[in-house]
Protein backbone atom coordinates (compact mmCIF):
# COMPACT_ATOMS: atom_id res chain seq x y z
CA UNK A 1 0.00 0.00 0.00
CA UNK A 2 1.40 3.59 -1.46
CA UNK A 3 1.89 5.89 1.90
CA UNK A 4 0.19 9.09 1.45
CA UNK A 5 0.70 12.52 2.85
CA UNK A 6 -2.51 15.02 3.43
CA UNK A 7 -1.06 18.30 4.83
CA UNK A 8 -3.28 21.42 5.71
CA UNK A 9 -2.29 24.93 5.82
CA UNK A 10 -4.22 27.48 7.05
CA UNK A 11 -4.07 31.68 7.56
CA UNK A 12 -1.19 31.50 9.54
CA UNK A 13 1.11 30.58 7.34
CA UNK A 14 -0.67 31.02 3.76
CA UNK A 15 -0.72 35.46 4.57
CA UNK A 16 2.91 35.20 5.38
CA UNK A 17 5.32 35.53 2.44
CA UNK A 18 7.85 33.92 3.83
CA UNK A 19 6.59 31.56 5.92
CA UNK A 20 4.67 29.78 2.97
CA UNK A 21 8.29 30.25 1.23
CA UNK A 22 9.72 28.10 3.61
CA UNK A 23 7.03 25.71 4.20
CA UNK A 24 6.63 25.16 0.47
CA UNK A 25 10.65 24.52 0.35
CA UNK A 26 9.67 22.33 3.05
CA UNK A 27 7.17 20.32 1.56
CA UNK A 28 8.69 20.30 -1.92
CA UNK A 29 11.44 18.07 -0.40
CA UNK A 30 9.47 15.17 0.92
CA UNK A 31 9.61 12.57 -1.18
CA UNK A 32 6.47 10.46 -2.14
CA UNK A 33 3.13 10.73 -2.68
CA UNK A 34 1.72 14.40 -0.98
CA UNK A 35 -1.54 16.66 -0.90
CA UNK A 36 -1.71 19.87 0.76
CA UNK A 37 -4.52 21.71 1.55
CA UNK A 38 -4.86 25.04 1.76
CA UNK A 39 -7.28 27.59 3.24
CA UNK A 40 -8.30 31.49 2.29
CA UNK A 41 -6.17 33.32 4.49
CA UNK A 42 -7.41 37.02 4.98
CA UNK A 43 -6.35 38.27 1.40
CA UNK A 44 -10.16 37.16 0.52
CA UNK A 45 -11.68 39.79 3.44
CA UNK A 46 -9.45 42.79 2.30
CA UNK A 47 -10.26 42.41 -1.36
CA UNK A 48 -13.69 42.21 -0.58
CA UNK A 49 -13.81 45.11 1.58
CA UNK A 50 -11.83 47.04 -1.06
CA UNK A 51 -14.47 46.23 -3.53
CA UNK A 52 -16.97 47.81 -0.96
CA UNK A 53 -18.73 44.48 -0.26
CA UNK A 54 -20.02 44.25 3.25
CA UNK A 55 -18.26 41.37 5.26
CA UNK A 56 -20.85 39.12 7.71
CA UNK A 57 -19.71 37.12 10.21
CA UNK A 58 -21.98 34.81 12.72
CA UNK A 59 -20.26 32.87 15.50
CA UNK A 60 -16.75 32.99 14.12
CA UNK A 61 -18.36 31.67 10.24
CA UNK A 62 -18.09 33.86 7.14
CA UNK A 63 -21.47 34.15 5.65
CA UNK A 64 -20.50 34.30 2.43
CA UNK A 65 -22.80 36.16 -0.08
CA UNK A 66 -22.92 35.79 -4.16
CA UNK A 67 -20.27 38.76 -4.46
CA UNK A 68 -17.95 37.98 -1.53
CA UNK A 69 -18.42 34.13 -3.16
CA UNK A 70 -17.09 36.00 -6.77
CA UNK A 71 -14.15 37.19 -4.57
CA UNK A 72 -13.59 33.89 -2.66
CA UNK A 73 -13.05 31.70 -5.75
CA UNK A 74 -10.88 34.32 -7.19
CA UNK A 75 -8.66 34.70 -4.32
CA UNK A 76 -8.94 30.79 -2.97
CA UNK A 77 -8.58 28.99 -6.28
CA UNK A 78 -6.91 31.25 -8.52
CA UNK A 79 -4.67 33.45 -6.60
CA UNK A 80 -3.13 31.03 -3.73
CA UNK A 81 -3.53 27.68 -5.09
CA UNK A 82 -1.85 29.04 -8.46
CA UNK A 83 0.82 31.33 -6.63
CA UNK A 84 1.87 27.75 -4.54
CA UNK A 85 1.64 25.21 -7.71
CA UNK A 86 4.32 28.32 -9.69
CA UNK A 87 6.12 27.98 -5.93
CA UNK A 88 6.40 24.00 -6.10
CA UNK A 89 7.48 23.92 -9.83
CA UNK A 90 10.04 26.37 -9.30
CA UNK A 91 11.55 23.87 -6.48
CA UNK A 92 11.40 21.36 -9.07
CA UNK A 93 7.97 19.84 -7.05
CA UNK A 94 5.67 19.10 -9.91
CA UNK A 95 2.03 20.12 -8.21
CA UNK A 96 -1.05 20.61 -9.68
CA UNK A 97 -4.01 23.12 -8.01
CA UNK A 98 -7.67 22.09 -7.86
CA UNK A 99 -10.70 22.47 -6.27
CA UNK A 100 -13.92 20.70 -5.86
CA UNK A 101 -15.13 21.15 -9.38
CA UNK A 102 -11.81 20.06 -10.84
CA UNK A 103 -13.17 16.22 -12.66
CA UNK A 104 -15.49 16.16 -10.16
CA UNK A 105 -13.17 15.77 -6.84
CA UNK A 106 -15.00 17.06 -4.21
CA UNK A 107 -18.84 17.58 -4.22
CA UNK A 108 -20.18 20.01 -1.37
CA UNK A 109 -23.62 21.66 -0.86
CA UNK A 110 -24.78 24.83 0.66
CA UNK A 111 -24.97 24.78 4.43
CA UNK A 112 -28.13 26.08 5.36
CA UNK A 113 -28.89 24.56 8.93
CA UNK A 114 -30.61 26.55 12.02
CA UNK A 115 -31.52 29.85 11.98
CA UNK A 116 -28.77 31.18 9.63
CA UNK A 117 -28.33 31.30 6.05
CA UNK A 118 -24.64 30.66 5.67
CA UNK A 119 -24.66 31.67 2.44
CA UNK A 120 -22.54 29.42 0.07
CA UNK A 121 -20.49 27.98 2.72
CA UNK A 122 -20.30 23.86 1.69
CA UNK A 123 -20.26 20.89 3.28
CA UNK A 124 -18.76 18.10 1.74
CA UNK A 125 -21.16 15.14 0.11
CA UNK A 126 -18.43 12.89 -1.93
CA UNK A 127 -14.78 12.72 -2.73
CA UNK A 128 -13.38 10.80 -5.35
CA UNK A 129 -10.54 9.29 -4.59
CA UNK A 130 -9.54 7.79 -8.26
CA UNK A 131 -9.34 11.59 -9.33
CA UNK A 132 -6.62 12.18 -7.15
CA UNK A 133 -4.73 8.40 -7.09
CA UNK A 134 -4.32 9.05 -10.71
CA UNK A 135 -2.46 12.10 -10.79
CA UNK A 136 -0.36 10.91 -7.39
CA UNK A 137 0.76 7.85 -9.25
CA UNK A 138 1.99 10.50 -12.27
CA UNK A 139 3.95 11.36 -9.76
CA UNK A 140 2.01 14.94 -9.28
CA UNK A 141 1.71 16.88 -5.90
CA UNK A 142 -1.99 17.97 -5.67
CA UNK A 143 -2.70 21.40 -4.10
CA UNK A 144 -6.46 21.56 -3.08
CA UNK A 145 -8.38 24.81 -2.77
CA UNK A 146 -11.19 24.79 -0.37
CA UNK A 147 -14.09 25.00 -2.68
CA UNK A 148 -16.19 22.57 -4.06
CA UNK A 149 -18.84 22.27 -6.29
CA UNK A 150 -22.59 21.33 -5.98
CA UNK A 151 -22.99 19.42 -9.90
CA UNK A 152 -25.45 22.54 -10.23
CA UNK A 153 -23.07 24.94 -11.35
CA UNK A 154 -22.09 26.89 -7.99
CA UNK A 155 -18.98 26.30 -6.18
CA UNK A 156 -19.34 26.62 -2.00
CA UNK A 157 -16.32 27.52 -0.62
CA UNK A 158 -15.91 25.22 2.49
CA UNK A 159 -13.56 24.79 5.37
CA UNK A 160 -9.90 23.20 4.58
CA UNK A 161 -9.51 21.42 7.58
CA UNK A 162 -13.06 19.40 6.60
CA UNK A 163 -12.08 18.98 3.35
CA UNK A 164 -8.46 17.42 4.57
CA UNK A 165 -10.02 14.97 6.64
CA UNK A 166 -12.90 13.71 4.11
CA UNK A 167 -10.33 13.81 1.70
CA UNK A 168 -7.64 11.73 4.10
CA UNK A 169 -10.51 9.23 4.60
CA UNK A 170 -11.40 8.47 0.74
CA UNK A 171 -7.93 8.05 0.30
CA UNK A 172 -7.33 5.59 3.32
CA UNK A 173 -8.84 2.75 1.35
CA UNK A 174 -5.92 2.42 -1.26
CA UNK A 175 -3.15 3.82 1.02
CA UNK A 176 -1.50 3.62 4.61
CA UNK A 177 -2.42 8.03 5.06
CA UNK A 178 -0.89 10.21 7.47
CA UNK A 179 -3.19 13.65 8.12
CA UNK A 180 -1.24 16.48 9.50
CA UNK A 181 -2.70 19.48 10.49
CA UNK A 182 -1.33 22.34 10.56
CA UNK A 183 -2.04 25.46 12.86
CA UNK A 184 -0.92 27.79 14.92
CA UNK A 185 0.51 26.12 18.11
CA UNK A 186 2.95 23.52 18.92
CA UNK A 187 0.24 20.81 19.17
CA UNK A 188 -1.95 19.54 21.39
CA UNK A 189 -0.92 21.89 24.78
CA UNK A 190 -0.91 20.66 28.45
CA UNK A 191 -1.12 24.34 29.52
CA UNK A 192 -2.66 26.10 26.67
CA UNK A 193 -0.93 29.28 27.46
CA UNK A 194 2.60 27.50 27.32
CA UNK A 195 3.51 26.45 23.72
CA UNK A 196 6.28 24.59 25.15
CA UNK A 197 3.89 22.12 26.71
CA UNK A 198 2.38 19.84 23.91
CA UNK A 199 1.23 16.67 24.70
CA UNK A 200 3.63 13.68 21.87
CA UNK A 201 0.91 11.03 21.80
CA UNK A 202 -2.86 11.04 22.21
CA UNK A 203 -4.96 7.73 21.81
CA UNK A 204 -8.53 6.92 22.67
CA UNK A 205 -7.78 6.27 26.45
CA UNK A 206 -5.68 9.59 27.02
CA UNK A 207 -8.08 11.37 25.02
CA UNK A 208 -11.24 10.84 27.66
CA UNK A 209 -8.47 11.27 30.60
CA UNK A 210 -7.31 14.74 29.38
CA UNK A 211 -11.28 15.86 28.65
CA UNK A 212 -12.41 14.40 32.28
CA UNK A 213 -9.56 16.94 33.88
CA UNK A 214 -10.12 19.89 31.79
CA UNK A 215 -6.51 20.26 30.39
CA UNK A 216 -8.62 19.68 26.52
CA UNK A 217 -11.24 22.11 26.41
CA UNK A 218 -13.29 24.26 24.26
CA UNK A 219 -12.42 24.64 20.21
CA UNK A 220 -9.54 21.83 20.64
CA UNK A 221 -12.75 19.14 21.65
CA UNK A 222 -14.10 19.23 18.08
CA UNK A 223 -10.76 19.38 16.83
CA UNK A 224 -9.69 15.83 18.15
CA UNK A 225 -13.27 14.61 17.85
CA UNK A 226 -12.32 15.13 13.89
CA UNK A 227 -9.17 13.45 14.10
CA UNK A 228 -10.81 10.34 15.80
CA UNK A 229 -13.11 10.35 13.43
CA UNK A 230 -10.83 9.91 10.72
CA UNK A 231 -9.06 7.60 12.71
CA UNK A 232 -11.96 4.90 12.72
CA UNK A 233 -12.34 5.37 9.33
CA UNK A 234 -9.25 4.18 8.21
CA UNK A 235 -6.46 6.88 8.65
CA UNK A 236 -3.34 5.81 9.98
CA UNK A 237 -2.35 8.67 11.78
CA UNK A 238 -3.21 12.26 12.53
CA UNK A 239 -0.83 15.20 13.81
CA UNK A 240 -1.39 18.27 14.82
CA UNK A 241 1.56 21.01 15.22
CA UNK A 242 2.91 24.33 13.40
CA UNK A 243 3.49 23.69 9.59
CA UNK A 244 6.85 25.58 9.91
CA UNK A 245 8.23 22.77 11.61
CA UNK A 246 7.04 20.20 8.72
CA UNK A 247 10.03 17.87 8.43
CA UNK A 248 9.60 17.72 12.28
CA UNK A 249 6.00 16.68 12.77
CA UNK A 250 6.67 14.01 10.22
CA UNK A 251 9.49 12.10 12.18
CA UNK A 252 7.61 12.56 15.30
CA UNK A 253 9.83 14.98 16.45
CA UNK A 254 7.45 17.93 16.99
CA UNK A 255 3.07 18.29 17.52
CA UNK A 256 0.98 15.99 18.55
CA UNK A 257 0.34 12.19 17.11
CA UNK A 258 -3.17 11.19 17.67
CA UNK A 259 -3.29 7.64 16.84
CA UNK A 260 -5.89 4.85 17.37
CA UNK A 261 -4.28 2.17 19.55
CA UNK A 262 -1.57 1.91 21.79
CA UNK A 263 2.14 1.23 20.71
CA UNK B 1 -4.99 8.43 -33.88
CA UNK B 2 -7.52 9.92 -31.86
CA UNK B 3 -9.30 12.81 -32.40
CA UNK B 4 -8.59 15.91 -30.27
CA UNK B 5 -10.73 19.67 -30.83
CA UNK B 6 -8.83 22.78 -29.03
CA UNK B 7 -11.38 25.44 -29.17
CA UNK B 8 -10.58 28.81 -28.21
CA UNK B 9 -12.96 31.21 -26.95
CA UNK B 10 -12.76 34.98 -26.41
CA UNK B 11 -14.24 37.91 -24.17
CA UNK B 12 -17.25 38.32 -26.47
CA UNK B 13 -18.59 34.57 -25.39
CA UNK B 14 -17.08 35.10 -21.66
CA UNK B 15 -18.59 38.99 -20.99
CA UNK B 16 -22.19 37.81 -21.70
CA UNK B 17 -22.94 34.68 -19.25
CA UNK B 18 -25.97 33.87 -21.95
CA UNK B 19 -23.60 33.14 -24.53
CA UNK B 20 -21.28 31.31 -21.79
CA UNK B 21 -23.88 28.87 -20.88
CA UNK B 22 -25.55 28.46 -24.19
CA UNK B 23 -21.68 27.66 -25.77
CA UNK B 24 -20.87 25.45 -23.02
CA UNK B 25 -24.18 23.82 -23.48
CA UNK B 26 -22.96 23.26 -27.11
CA UNK B 27 -19.49 21.58 -25.45
CA UNK B 28 -20.60 19.79 -23.32
CA UNK B 29 -22.38 17.71 -26.10
CA UNK B 30 -19.70 17.44 -28.62
CA UNK B 31 -18.22 13.93 -27.89
CA UNK B 32 -14.45 12.52 -27.83
CA UNK B 33 -11.16 14.17 -26.73
CA UNK B 34 -11.81 18.09 -26.14
CA UNK B 35 -10.03 21.27 -24.86
CA UNK B 36 -11.08 24.57 -24.06
CA UNK B 37 -8.79 27.49 -23.91
CA UNK B 38 -10.51 30.78 -22.70
CA UNK B 39 -9.50 34.39 -22.91
CA UNK B 40 -9.57 36.58 -20.16
CA UNK B 41 -12.85 39.04 -20.83
CA UNK B 42 -13.07 42.25 -19.32
CA UNK B 43 -13.38 41.19 -15.55
CA UNK B 44 -9.88 41.53 -14.93
CA UNK B 45 -9.75 45.44 -16.32
CA UNK B 46 -12.70 46.44 -13.97
CA UNK B 47 -11.71 44.94 -10.96
CA UNK B 48 -8.41 46.30 -11.36
CA UNK B 49 -9.94 50.01 -12.33
CA UNK B 50 -12.61 49.59 -8.75
CA UNK B 51 -9.15 48.52 -6.84
CA UNK B 52 -7.50 51.49 -8.02
CA UNK B 53 -4.61 49.71 -9.89
CA UNK B 54 -3.89 52.31 -13.28
CA UNK B 55 -4.47 50.67 -16.25
CA UNK B 56 -2.01 50.21 -18.88
CA UNK B 57 -1.95 49.78 -22.63
CA UNK B 58 0.24 49.91 -25.55
CA UNK B 59 -0.22 48.72 -29.17
CA UNK B 60 -3.82 47.08 -27.95
CA UNK B 61 -2.12 44.98 -25.21
CA UNK B 62 -1.94 45.04 -21.68
CA UNK B 63 1.09 46.21 -19.74
CA UNK B 64 0.83 44.17 -16.88
CA UNK B 65 2.75 44.93 -13.57
CA UNK B 66 2.20 43.65 -10.58
CA UNK B 67 -0.48 43.95 -8.80
CA UNK B 68 -2.40 44.02 -12.19
CA UNK B 69 -1.23 40.72 -13.01
CA UNK B 70 -2.22 39.66 -9.07
CA UNK B 71 -5.76 40.34 -10.45
CA UNK B 72 -5.57 38.46 -14.15
CA UNK B 73 -4.42 35.54 -11.88
CA UNK B 74 -7.41 35.63 -9.58
CA UNK B 75 -9.67 36.07 -12.34
CA UNK B 76 -8.43 33.87 -15.47
CA UNK B 77 -7.01 30.92 -13.37
CA UNK B 78 -9.53 31.46 -10.30
CA UNK B 79 -13.38 32.82 -11.22
CA UNK B 80 -13.03 32.55 -14.80
CA UNK B 81 -11.54 29.21 -15.22
CA UNK B 82 -13.42 27.35 -12.09
CA UNK B 83 -17.05 28.60 -13.37
CA UNK B 84 -16.52 27.65 -16.46
CA UNK B 85 -15.44 23.93 -15.08
CA UNK B 86 -18.43 23.88 -12.61
CA UNK B 87 -20.64 24.38 -15.03
CA UNK B 88 -19.96 21.91 -17.50
CA UNK B 89 -19.52 19.63 -14.62
CA UNK B 90 -23.64 20.73 -13.90
CA UNK B 91 -24.26 19.34 -17.44
CA UNK B 92 -22.18 15.98 -17.20
CA UNK B 93 -19.69 17.16 -18.77
CA UNK B 94 -16.71 15.86 -16.56
CA UNK B 95 -14.01 18.57 -17.23
CA UNK B 96 -10.31 19.66 -15.57
CA UNK B 97 -9.44 23.58 -15.32
CA UNK B 98 -5.56 24.23 -15.55
CA UNK B 99 -2.97 26.87 -16.07
CA UNK B 100 0.38 26.59 -17.37
CA UNK B 101 1.83 26.11 -13.93
CA UNK B 102 -0.71 23.11 -13.45
CA UNK B 103 1.98 19.75 -14.03
CA UNK B 104 4.05 21.74 -15.39
CA UNK B 105 1.67 22.37 -18.32
CA UNK B 106 3.06 24.83 -20.20
CA UNK B 107 6.09 27.35 -19.41
CA UNK B 108 6.42 30.56 -21.05
CA UNK B 109 8.45 33.73 -20.16
CA UNK B 110 7.52 37.73 -19.45
CA UNK B 111 8.01 39.67 -22.79
CA UNK B 112 10.73 42.45 -22.90
CA UNK B 113 11.23 43.08 -26.46
CA UNK B 114 11.86 46.73 -28.47
CA UNK B 115 11.36 49.52 -26.12
CA UNK B 116 8.47 48.54 -24.33
CA UNK B 117 8.41 46.35 -20.95
CA UNK B 118 5.40 44.36 -21.34
CA UNK B 119 5.65 43.56 -17.79
CA UNK B 120 4.12 39.63 -17.25
CA UNK B 121 2.72 39.32 -20.55
CA UNK B 122 4.42 36.00 -22.14
CA UNK B 123 5.38 34.18 -24.77
CA UNK B 124 5.59 30.52 -24.12
CA UNK B 125 8.70 28.23 -24.19
CA UNK B 126 7.45 24.46 -24.30
CA UNK B 127 4.26 22.20 -23.83
CA UNK B 128 4.04 19.14 -22.38
CA UNK B 129 1.60 16.74 -24.56
CA UNK B 130 1.65 13.92 -22.04
CA UNK B 131 0.20 16.20 -19.59
CA UNK B 132 -2.78 16.80 -21.58
CA UNK B 133 -3.41 13.19 -22.97
CA UNK B 134 -3.23 11.68 -19.62
CA UNK B 135 -6.35 13.69 -18.18
CA UNK B 136 -8.27 13.49 -21.78
CA UNK B 137 -7.57 9.51 -22.01
CA UNK B 138 -9.90 9.83 -18.19
CA UNK B 139 -12.32 10.82 -20.43
CA UNK B 140 -11.44 14.63 -18.88
CA UNK B 141 -12.12 17.58 -20.79
CA UNK B 142 -9.52 20.16 -20.16
CA UNK B 143 -10.44 23.71 -19.66
CA UNK B 144 -6.98 26.00 -20.06
CA UNK B 145 -6.52 29.50 -18.65
CA UNK B 146 -4.58 32.25 -20.83
CA UNK B 147 -1.65 31.68 -17.66
CA UNK B 148 1.69 30.08 -18.81
CA UNK B 149 4.24 29.97 -15.70
CA UNK B 150 8.21 30.69 -15.51
CA UNK B 151 9.40 28.01 -13.70
CA UNK B 152 10.96 30.30 -11.03
CA UNK B 153 7.58 30.80 -9.60
CA UNK B 154 5.80 33.48 -11.96
CA UNK B 155 3.02 33.15 -13.58
CA UNK B 156 2.83 34.96 -16.87
CA UNK B 157 -0.53 36.26 -18.24
CA UNK B 158 -0.64 35.09 -22.24
CA UNK B 159 -2.51 35.35 -25.30
CA UNK B 160 -5.32 32.81 -25.47
CA UNK B 161 -5.30 32.66 -29.36
CA UNK B 162 -0.86 31.89 -29.02
CA UNK B 163 -1.71 29.11 -26.11
CA UNK B 164 -4.63 26.97 -28.55
CA UNK B 165 -1.92 27.02 -31.57
CA UNK B 166 0.88 26.15 -29.75
CA UNK B 167 -1.19 23.42 -27.75
CA UNK B 168 -2.65 22.06 -30.73
CA UNK B 169 0.41 22.02 -32.58
CA UNK B 170 2.14 20.14 -28.97
CA UNK B 171 -0.86 17.34 -29.49
CA UNK B 172 -0.60 16.91 -33.04
CA UNK B 173 1.98 14.57 -32.99
CA UNK B 174 -0.40 11.90 -31.14
CA UNK B 175 -3.75 13.15 -32.70
CA UNK B 176 -5.75 14.62 -35.58
CA UNK B 177 -6.04 18.02 -34.29
CA UNK B 178 -8.71 20.60 -34.86
CA UNK B 179 -8.26 24.59 -33.90
CA UNK B 180 -11.02 26.33 -33.28
CA UNK B 181 -10.47 29.77 -32.90
CA UNK B 182 -13.97 31.12 -31.54
CA UNK B 183 -14.36 35.37 -32.57
CA UNK B 184 -16.62 37.90 -33.16
CA UNK B 185 -17.61 37.33 -36.79
CA UNK B 186 -18.22 35.03 -38.95
CA UNK B 187 -15.46 33.89 -40.04
CA UNK B 188 -12.66 35.17 -42.69
CA UNK B 189 -14.79 37.78 -44.75
CA UNK B 190 -14.64 39.08 -48.03
CA UNK B 191 -16.61 42.29 -47.61
CA UNK B 192 -15.16 42.91 -43.98
CA UNK B 193 -18.80 45.34 -43.28
CA UNK B 194 -21.18 42.46 -44.48
CA UNK B 195 -21.12 39.19 -41.87
CA UNK B 196 -22.83 37.26 -44.50
CA UNK B 197 -19.78 36.68 -46.48
CA UNK B 198 -17.85 34.11 -44.79
CA UNK B 199 -15.16 32.78 -47.32
CA UNK B 200 -15.99 28.83 -46.87
CA UNK B 201 -12.56 27.69 -47.18
CA UNK B 202 -8.88 28.87 -47.46
CA UNK B 203 -5.99 27.28 -48.72
CA UNK B 204 -2.22 28.16 -49.22
CA UNK B 205 -2.91 29.51 -53.00
CA UNK B 206 -5.96 31.00 -52.78
CA UNK B 207 -4.67 32.51 -49.68
CA UNK B 208 -2.12 34.50 -51.70
CA UNK B 209 -5.05 35.36 -54.19
CA UNK B 210 -6.68 36.76 -51.39
CA UNK B 211 -3.77 38.94 -49.83
CA UNK B 212 -2.90 40.32 -53.48
CA UNK B 213 -6.03 41.88 -54.21
CA UNK B 214 -6.77 43.10 -50.53
CA UNK B 215 -9.27 40.94 -49.67
CA UNK B 216 -7.99 39.75 -46.62
CA UNK B 217 -5.73 42.71 -44.85
CA UNK B 218 -4.46 44.85 -41.56
CA UNK B 219 -5.52 42.19 -38.37
CA UNK B 220 -6.51 39.05 -40.21
CA UNK B 221 -2.81 38.64 -41.94
CA UNK B 222 -1.25 37.79 -38.65
CA UNK B 223 -4.39 35.48 -37.59
CA UNK B 224 -4.04 33.57 -40.78
CA UNK B 225 -0.21 33.87 -41.09
CA UNK B 226 -1.00 31.91 -37.43
CA UNK B 227 -3.41 29.42 -38.79
CA UNK B 228 -1.33 27.80 -41.75
CA UNK B 229 1.88 27.84 -39.41
CA UNK B 230 -0.13 25.28 -36.99
CA UNK B 231 -1.09 23.48 -40.06
CA UNK B 232 2.72 23.33 -41.36
CA UNK B 233 3.43 22.60 -37.87
CA UNK B 234 1.13 19.26 -38.28
CA UNK B 235 -2.40 20.58 -37.22
CA UNK B 236 -5.02 19.07 -39.28
CA UNK B 237 -7.61 21.73 -39.55
CA UNK B 238 -8.22 25.98 -38.51
CA UNK B 239 -11.52 26.94 -38.09
CA UNK B 240 -11.83 30.52 -37.65
CA UNK B 241 -15.80 31.66 -36.80
CA UNK B 242 -18.32 32.18 -34.32
CA UNK B 243 -18.12 30.09 -31.22
CA UNK B 244 -22.13 31.05 -30.87
CA UNK B 245 -22.39 28.23 -33.90
CA UNK B 246 -20.10 25.90 -32.26
CA UNK B 247 -21.47 22.47 -33.96
CA UNK B 248 -21.94 24.20 -37.49
CA UNK B 249 -18.43 25.36 -37.01
CA UNK B 250 -17.70 21.84 -36.76
CA UNK B 251 -19.76 20.20 -39.02
CA UNK B 252 -18.20 22.64 -41.76
CA UNK B 253 -21.70 24.82 -42.00
CA UNK B 254 -20.58 28.03 -40.44
CA UNK B 255 -17.19 29.81 -40.51
CA UNK B 256 -14.16 29.69 -42.74
CA UNK B 257 -12.22 26.41 -42.81
CA UNK B 258 -8.22 27.01 -43.13
CA UNK B 259 -6.68 23.65 -44.62
CA UNK B 260 -3.11 23.19 -46.17
CA UNK B 261 -3.61 20.79 -49.18
CA UNK B 262 -6.69 21.09 -52.04
CA UNK B 263 -9.57 18.46 -51.24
Amino acid sequence: MNKLLVIKIGGNIIDDAHKLSAFLEAFSAIPGRKILVHGGGKLATRMAEQLGIPQQMVDGRRITDAETLKIVTMVYAGYINKNIVAQLQSRQCNAIGVCGADGNAIQGHKRTGGDIDYGFAGDIDRVDPGFFDNLLSRGLSVVVAPITHDNKGQLPNTNADTIAQELAVAMSAAHDTSLVYGFEKNGVLMNAADDNTAITRIDPASYQRLKADRTIFAGMIPKLDNAFAALDKGVKKVIIGKAENLHALIAGHSGTLIINQHE
